[in-house]
């Protein structure tokens, strides 16, 4: 009975592109239809869809939509306004990098069509998603390897099908652990401010039949003191050269206090989250989003008028507080990152 | 411009007890009105009212009630169903001793009354109030001697005004320390599940001028990885006699990540939070409450049908991650909290 296959958080229909609205899960489950580049970027920003490998693919689209509207143009005016659009979507969210690396691939796609672009990069941007569905299982199955029967896992935002082109990366692990016996209990952190743990989370492992258990992100170390976590295993949003990898809010604090704890921590993300331009953690970009997130639920006022917030909704955890990377090519812990940012042979290269 | 003296979580009124409804606030300031004994346990259970020191004096307070009530029976039923009264007072939240702590001090002024009870145990009920804002005012002034000046703090839950009798534990050493001119600013953690952070906390500083900036309780170790904060400072529900403190749900996940940033740790709470009756934290009962607090906005369910929640509303930091307890008696170390329990003198008794 698994169920995942058929939740798809971005979907090509014909002329337009397709996407699960994530604000409104899991109450309701409805399309928001893109057909312009702009609205794509709009839909990023808005966190119509989220989760690093979800908005590179829906970007990859985007490219494809821009395409659809500007190819009867002349050859100078077509290039010159698809290389606004790209602009437009590569700016829509700044912390995740595999949306400038899905909008590269796009554009290398397109220095090499003759004629209508249209069919060559919607191919492009299906094998993006495809791809990175693969990619998925792959890291399900090496993921899955190194947790031991009986575990308990602890998992941070939503890392499932709706943040990538299916399957998921960290939840691929659970859901691949999970199929081979090895997990006693999930449990997921609700994920403050946007609460992605407790709305998509948890709605796509109950339509898996995994059962799960919702926390508090702060009662996270007090359930680790319990001895009920093995692993906690998350997702990535960059990983720089050095292994050190920026995550949604919170994931520094569950690595600080799993190091504390002897809980082992496992990044899992695809090679198209790795950004080899940049050597460490502190050169990546943290968006900070608006604090009504914080400070309103549903437009409503929630604190006091007159009270700030400070809403960071990604920080940077260290790879000395990593134990293993997961990706499609392979795993890599500190020392064979060490290695490769020497310019020796493995590691994140 | 000092406005918390306005702010009275728990007020007596001729013949009945008002409390502020603090399940409305900041939106609505509502008075909740108690007239028995056991409207005053469920406003308890219900967290109309909240705070440890705050609910020991609600109790108190709700004895009184009792006693209007029952004191025209005879001797004999009139002690019997006090014994009841105080039994439910006792039982609506297991965790913060200053609860139990009250009760025993109105039963040991109950014992010597003759004649009409309500005036003495009234007048001890107000005593326990009071006596509660001076210990406030006096951790305020010790805990602020230890605060540098520029220094940042954090702080977790309310532990104010609305917390207390008055002026408040954690957050009256920030007030003190605010108007002494050595802090530049005040961090709160949201406190989920039930945000008192943002929005008891932040609506006291507020009115208070104090600027507050909220975070939440998963971006604290982030927050403290940028050097903003020198000082966590918190309150107890209950505090072993080894110094293990049991303390709003996160404490314990703040402390271990201060201890990994080398941020220092204060818990300010007054002797009526000090349980010498047990040697450590493994002895403290922890309050779970409905998993509807995480699952649920409003009545609104937020997380899909069928998952579930694990609600613990505290968590036990051990004496090793506290630096210091400031408590109306003098401030406590590690060292000075074992000589105790060894028996020598000074310390936590």
């Amino acid at each position: 009975m698994i169920k995942h296959d058929s939740i798809r958080a971005v979907r090509w229909q014909d002329d337009h592109l397709d996407l699960l609205d994530q604000r409104l899960l899991p109450q309701q489950q409805k399309l928001l239809s893109c057909t312009t580049a702009q609205e794509t970027a709009d839909a990023i920003r808005n966190m119509v869809v989220r989760g690093a490998p979800a908005i590179g693919i829906t970007a990859a689209y985007g490219v494809v939509l821009a395409a659809i509207q500007h190819q009867k143009k002349s050859a100078e005016a077509w290039q010159a306004a698809m290389h606004a659009e790209i602009g437009t979507l590569s700016a829509s969210r700044p912390t995740a990098v595999n949306l400038s690396w899905a909008l590269k691939r796009m554009q290398r796609s397109m220095e090499t069509i003759t004629g209508d672009p249209v069919p060559a990069l919607l191919a492009e941007a299906h094998t993006i998603l495809e791809e990175d569905i693969v990619a998925n299982r792959r890291m399900g199955e090496l993921g899955a390897e190194l947790i031991e029967e009986g575990s308990g896992v602890l998992t941070h935002c939503n890392t499932g099908s709706l943040a990538t082109g299916g399957y998921g990366t960290a939840l691929g692990v659970i859901r691949t652990a999970y199929a081979q016996g090895k997990i006693c209990q999930v449990f997921a952190d609700e994920t403050r401010p946007w609460l992605q743990g407790a709305r998509l989370t948890a709605w796509e492992l109950v339509q898996d039949g995994i059962p799960v258990q919702l926390n508090t992100d702060s009662a996270a170390a007090w359930l680790m003191k319990q001895g009920k976590v093995q692993w906690v295993i998350v997702g990535a949003d960059r990983i720089a050269a050095n292994g050190d990898t920026a995550n949604k809010i919170g994931t520094y604090n569950l690595a600080v206090t799993a190091k504390y704890h002897g809980v082992k921590v496992m990044v899992v993300a695809p090679t198209s989250t790795i950004d080899m331009a940049i050597s460490s953690g502190e050169e990546i970009p943290i968006e900070t989003r608006p604090d009504s997130e914080l400070l309103e639920w549903n437009g409503q006022r929630i604190a006091a008028e007159g009270a700030n917030a400070w809403n960071p909704v990604f920080d940077v955890t260290p790879i000395d507080l990593i134990d293993v990377i997961v990706t499609d090519k392979g795993m890599f812990g500190k020392s064979q990152v060490q290695k490769t940012t020497n310019g020796m042979d493995g590691g994140l290269g």
